[in-house]
């Protein structure tokens, strides 16, 4: 994973947070902090990107992350070119290549790219000029860095910035869940004290990716004492794929409600990638709920989309 | 529907014209015809709402309202951000509330909402943020009340500021008519002279919204004196319900030709909100002629449009 | 085809090359070399038509010829309003019209406009209103002028300005080209040297298209000394039509090679307007290779893009 970085180490375009340095990490972070009023609100940072085209590139689509990252790089003075490349015969490696390869031709100069498939965002990024940046939105399962990102920006608002004795807890389906493995990246680089895994043992990985973590599948359990809980979104799909009984079932055992939040330490922070399954991971009355950092986490995604983009495009 | 207003009074949302003050009409109405020229023309007013992001999430696809209201912001120098959110499983209540909440999250301030339900746009304003102000492009059959305003703005340009002794006839679908509320609620706000209702029987409303108005099936007599014809359009999905036999039929008994026209008052203003299904509702010659004003209201939206954004966002 | 002059002779729209003179069509390119810079840097010409509005307007989708249209637009400093047309109720004739007499009402000024069908863009700009320009992104099997002026200006990049020794060979379906079309036209009006036409005798013109051309089918043996190479693009639909037997037959017979390549004059220029089919039309190795234009085809359409649109709404 070392074509995002150039050869004196820093950041070229932003693929993963395996083996980024916690002094990056950290710098984005501050970055995002300082400019966070600029990020939603009327200000803006124009000059920043003024004149950059950024094209968001998605092979699958998705409209919240992709309005995200449009609104940053509006908010940086880029113009911003929306590319639907969702249809399947676009998806493959070749024509994604060349549809990349065109759009750089047309002097686009950041690309914020999605795709269904692992590794796909690397080997487009390895495929693209100088001068050229990306940013992985999310490829398969297997990262999406700037979620990775919000969620530690959030950690440290709600928690502090040292995170040497943060218990967390990350509940769901890991296995299938790019945003677990940015965030597990994340936490280490920034040396998070506990890293509870809970889910369904058919929904955890069986790979190294859980090195170092405590894992199990009895949430009222590993609730106890817990600083911050990162539920995982539950797709449909794993019940047709018969991972999953039943809603109902998935939510017995490892939704949370306000009565289960109790057991998690006094004003525990409860994080969620969005869009949230109400009453399914989480019921209203949590995602409502005063420990709820859901919407403050949508509102810290602009602000670290503005800080990788300048970061790389600036 | 009272969401609408702020505690002054003031408008917070534009919902409905219903309830509407004839003050706050007159106002909005005199605005967009101050700034129409830069609505059109290449100036605009791009200091006016620099910087803000506006969102149209439209539940229900339309491509001619979603453009007047885009270019009506970039106009007034906002960031426009279009989300497509005419899937199904995004409408619903809840689903469509957490949309807007994540959108407010991100900084967006202003939002044109256009929803295929009923009161669905006035349900979400009513989990709107303070400084988040919501317009109604549309929702159901209950409301539009851009398009009455645009109407009334085209009635004074061609009839004069004056209505009290405007005779205007609104023709058609007046049941499934979102259009016809919001201009019957703007013409008795406004003190139109006479207004008549004319439509077949089953599809007129047999509630009390059309109060006040002479209401008849018999076009051709309903016609005599009149100085505004403001046509409805006809949906396709009338005739799969079997509410309207054909379209021959229709055209026979409700349709606008040049013949027609004539027993009206002379120089008669035709309205029509689009897109017209020539030879249904209108004939070309009708369309296309001297007394036609439709073209007019489509520029009239524009100004509209801004007059509104800039009140609410300004 | 007159439609696109003005009473001066000046060009009012861009709806063909067919019949433009020698003079507006260097003008054009004179012009497109020297905003190149611009065009795909992040300069850009930001005030050339600051607060214009510019429509594309596509009956027929393209992502690419979309994506460089508005990037174009966007240097220019343009407002841009992407409108997609291509659902199978809004591409006939009176409906399309009163789209674009809808948006020309709202203010837009500049249409670049797709459409199925040959010569609907013709029939479109006719009933544009003064001061409203079209530019023809390609209608049916027509014309598609940018993409011609782009391939002259990339044949002047790689061949000198002088095309009166130039030995040009358009290869493959010319029949269905819309390219083609336009090529030719540019090419007699520049004083292209020889132009030869290869193809399957089935998918060639059998009206005038190709007078004055050297045709033929033998691509081995037409190959010979010739500067340039333009290959079309093979549409998927001619195989179901059974008017091609198969991709590999295909291939075989006109598909360019690095051995076919070869045959031709040392260093011969290589161009494709795009998407490749790679394995069919062109190799990899050629396409990927030091004698393919390809991607300054690309570059060079922003910068023509920008010519035509400042040079008809500037």
């Amino acid at each position: 994973m070392n074509a995002q970085f150039d050869s004196k180490g820093g950041l070229r375009h932003l693929l993963t947070l395996e083996g980024i340095s916690r002094d990056i990490l950290l710098r984005l972070l501050d970055r995002a902090g300082q400019i966070r009023d600029a990020a939603v609100g009327r200000v803006g940072r124009r000059n920043a990107l003024a004149g950059v085209a950024v094209c968001t590139l998605f092979f699958e689509p998705s409209t919240r992350t992709r309005s995200s990252f449009q609104l940053a790089a509006q908010r940086l003075g880029a113009d911003v070119l929306n590319f639907d490349a969702s249809t399947s015969s676009t998806r493959k490696g070749e024509t994604a290549r060349d549809t990349l390869k065109n759009l750089e031709a047309m002097g686009v100069r950041g690309f914020v790219v999605r795709h269904p498939d692992d590794g796909m965002v690397e080997m487009l990024a390895e495929s693209a000029g100088e001068g050229t940046a990306l940013v992985n939105a999310g490829d398969g399962r297997n990262a999406h860095p700037t979620q990775g990102l919000l969620d530690m920006m959030t950690l440290r608002q709600a928690k502090g910035a040292d995170f040497s004795r943060l218990k967390v807890l990350i509940v769901g389906d890991v296995k299938h869940s790019r945003v677990a493995r940015s965030d597990l990246h994340a936490l280490r680089a920034l040396g998070a004290g506990e890293i509870g895994i809970c889910g369904p043992a058919n929904l955890l990985p069986d790979d190294d990716t859980l090195k170092g973590c405590t894992v199990g599948s009895d949430f009222d359990a590993m609730l106890a004492g817990v600083d911050a809980l990162m539920m995982l979104r539950l797709q449909r799909e794993r019940m047709e794929e018969g991972m999953v009984r039943s809603l109902a079932d998935y939510h017995r055992d490892y939704g949370l409600n306000a009565e289960r939040l109790r057991r998690a330490a006094t004003n525990a922070a409860v994080l969620h990638p969005g869009p949230i399954n109400r009453g399914v991971e989480i019921t209203d009355e949590v995602a409502d709920g005063p420990q709820s950092w859901v919407l403050r986490q949508v509102a810290n995604g602009v602000a670290v989309r503005m800080a990788v983009l300048e970061s790389l495009l600036g």
